[in-house]
């Protein structure tokens, strides 16, 4: 359906068309129709929508176009979106909504659900607390398969899912776990602990929501239920918040990596002030870290002045350098965010670096040997170039491992040591190391050799 | 439980015990436990295990256990291994091994699956009939929920799931899908036709796997529907495996971002050889390319033989602008990833990152031209230098973010387009930038100019 057929039929008063071709649509695909229409239209077609298709859409809006509409709906209208909402949906809109929007909403939901959103609300960003829903099928060890069923249809409708359901003892400790498949093809008067799996899969309620995330990667479940210190079970985490959660860490990663603040909002929704607040910080520290780079060449400034040609091959030592490098960190800092690489794994990966770090420098010295003796004939030069790429990778891969490794023992984000902080170090050294060949082997006493290069800077005077 | 204790175990004939103990465990966590026994015990663990443990197990060993494993099971062991297994499973570890393992496999399964087998093997790798899986629950619309219950109890257990059931016509073409709670819940003599909705989502086998992860990531299923050409139902893909082509997409993307050809294989698992080609053949590229900034420099030979400080402010410029335009490139590739942002929209990208640049430039050339008026007194170079960051900012910005834009125009991966190609092409035209900008302010006949500079680089003389 196209916004433009949505706006005619509600100029023409097409109700019901509207509603039946509305009927049609996926929830989660209505809010990205319903973008471009202005606030009058956006409740008028809003109200249209099916009391539980109208609750799907709102879960899947964006902040300020829930905000807009909360504004028009009168209290009851607002009640009925409430209730279609899970628990954490409901939570979550309010850590987003400014608090009037707040006052409202706390009001349109009954008073039980009310004290389990402040329950819910007192949990730390990120942790697994913060993003489980209450809604969830418990069953008795002693109930039968019968009797079993018959809860879950009570309770079912309101739980965001009834494919596990959870066996509490009467502390509401968790005591086993079944799927409905088992409790499906199982004889009625069959008791559930006879059915249920002791061998709990489970995340605490403080536990980070990245650790849930991974959870749900290795172990394939559906859901996984949230337990207390006293092991009771408060929640459960469904896997669609799971993927949600991987893919917010991912775009994280990606952020640090690229020597940005993390940003919680969406590209579009972030203002250009905020965007630039997040990129600046890292820019700064990465620019004056720079200058220790130039204070060193600095330091060569006879060499250079003497050899003017060792200037033009900078760039490539650099970029090269950083490159090797940037390519070890972002493989160990990957590695490390989806488990496959452990910090005990240190010389392991070290040694395989080293060797993979022998083959790439010799391979890129000699292509670039070979370019430079055709190019200026300087086969001096060639040397001096494809020693200090040999060197530079080596260290370039040996700081790029390295790093990320040492940033997660000391329990910072491993995403922190990615290509721009290896480069702004390999650039330091790789120049250091450059020079240092250059002069050693065009001789130390530069100052007083005569080489050819120097006659034509001498142009100059 | 630990590897000593299971060798104890073993060693001691103790294999009772060891039963008990690894009944406690998920089958997922045993190929871990496993890695490190010899072949001999590997087998003889393995073969303590119960069946559906060995089968779940087993399926997520990594391929080179898997084969150790099958060259010392039975026939009949294997076959009791396969059979629990999942088709996609069973697909794709005949993917996996050597021919000679995998006639051993396929005489292991039963003359209709192995029709089965050799369908799926058919459909390109990527695309969603690779994943899929064929078990699912199958109903019919004239069904009364009873006879749907029914069904489910004869053939759910050897599907993957049972939560999504998949009502079909007689030419088997799908059309409608409903979940197990709507069943459970309703009345025994409802007919499935009234319960199911006809607002499917489903991909179509060949749709490429990234796609329909996005679905997944999108509208929150477990399960999608696999369709064929002429719309009949051929299989179904469950979030699990969903979940692995995230990750997999994005170690991919990771990958080529950091200027490496992507590779499927783990970090440990890859050889050092593989590792090294993965990685130099854009390192090539790349360093040839700049060789062009090399170039640039050597025009400019005689700018920086008379102002040698001009060359310390090389290193700064080029990182500052590679980190730029790799901050850009990166939002701009996740963004397009994740579909948040779409090719059309490159004006609103572009003024944005436009308006960020100002920002970000006018603030690094502040900070750093007080830096370097404060360093060497130099008020001239300052304005350089500044000047030179603004530009090199606003281009290295309009570059990240135009050329992902573009590449997903042409069709090409967007993440080609990320921080090392984006350097060293920021790299050529901000050292152009720099230098063009010095000598129009030092001078353009720099040649016939004194600068005091100029003597102290005179001692060499």
């Amino acid at each position: 359906m196209e916004i433009e057929e949505i706006k005619e039929l509600i100029q023409t008063k097409k109700f019901n068309k509207l509603k039946n071709e509305l009927k049609e649509m996926n929830g989660v695909d209505i809010p990205s129709l319903l973008e471009e229409l202005d606030k009058e239209t956006l409740v008028k077609v809003f109200r249209i929508l099916s009391k539980e298709q109208a609750g799907e859409a709102f879960s899947y809006m964006e902040t300020d176009m829930q905000e807009r509409l909360i504004q028009d709906l009168t209290d009851k209208e607002l009640k009925n979106v409430i209730d279609e909402l899970f628990m954490d949906d409901t939570v979550d809109l309010i850590e987003e909504m400014p608090s009037n929007v707040v006052k409202r909403i706390l009001r349109a939901v009954d008073v039980n659900d009310r004290k389990t959103i402040n329950e819910l609300l007192k949990y730390p960003d990120d942790s697994a607390g913060s993003i489980m829903t209450t809604e969830f099928v418990d069953l008795k060890e002693d109930m039968t398969v019968e009797e079993a069923l018959e809860r879950i249809r009570t309770i079912g409708l309101d739980s965001e899912t009834i494919y596990n359901c959870y066996v509490l003892n009467k502390n509401r400790i968790l005591v086993g776990i079944l799927n409905i498949k088992e409790i499906l093809i199982s004889k009625s008067n069959i008791e559930i602990k006879n059915l249920m799996t002791t061998n709990i899969i489970s995340v605490h309620t403080l536990e980070d929501q990245e650790e849930v995330a991974k959870k749900f990667d290795k172990y394939d479940y559906y859901a996984l239920p949230v337990v207390d210190n006293e092991n009771r079970l408060v929640g459960i985490i469904t896997v669609d918040d799971a993927i949600n959660v991987l893919q917010d860490e991912v775009s994280e990663d990606f952020e640090i990596m690229a020597a940005m603040q993390p940003n919680e909002k969406g590209y579009f929704e972030t203002s250009v002030f905020t965007h630039a607040k997040k990129r600046i910080v890292w820019l700064l520290i990465l620019m004056l870290s720079a200058t220790l780079t130039g204070a060193i060449i600095t330091k060569y400034e006879n060499a250079f002045a003497a050899v003017p040609l060792l200037v033009a091959f900078i760039p490539m030592i650099m970029d090269t350098g950083g490159n090797c490098g940037s390519q070890s960190s972002t493989l160990i800092i990957r590695g490390l965010a989806t488990d496959e690489i452990e910090v005990k794994e240190v010389f392991k990966v070290l040694w395989k670096e080293i060797r993979v770090s022998l083959i790439v420098g010799i391979v890129l010295a000699a292509v670039n040997g070979i370019r430079i003796f055709l190019q200026y004939k300087n086969l001096q030069m060639a040397f001096i170039v494809g020693l200090t790429l040999v060197a530079t990778v080596a260290l370039s891969k040996t700081l790029g491992c390295l790093l990320p490794l040492l940033a997660k023992k000391l329990k910072l984000d491993p995403a922190i040591m990615a290509a721009p902080l290896i480069t702004t170090l390999v650039d330091t050294f790789s120049i250091l190391i450059y020079f240092q060949i250059a002069t050693a082997i065009i001789g130390r006493n530069i100052k007083i050799r005569i080489i050819p290069d120097f006659f034509s800077s001498l142009q100059i005077c």
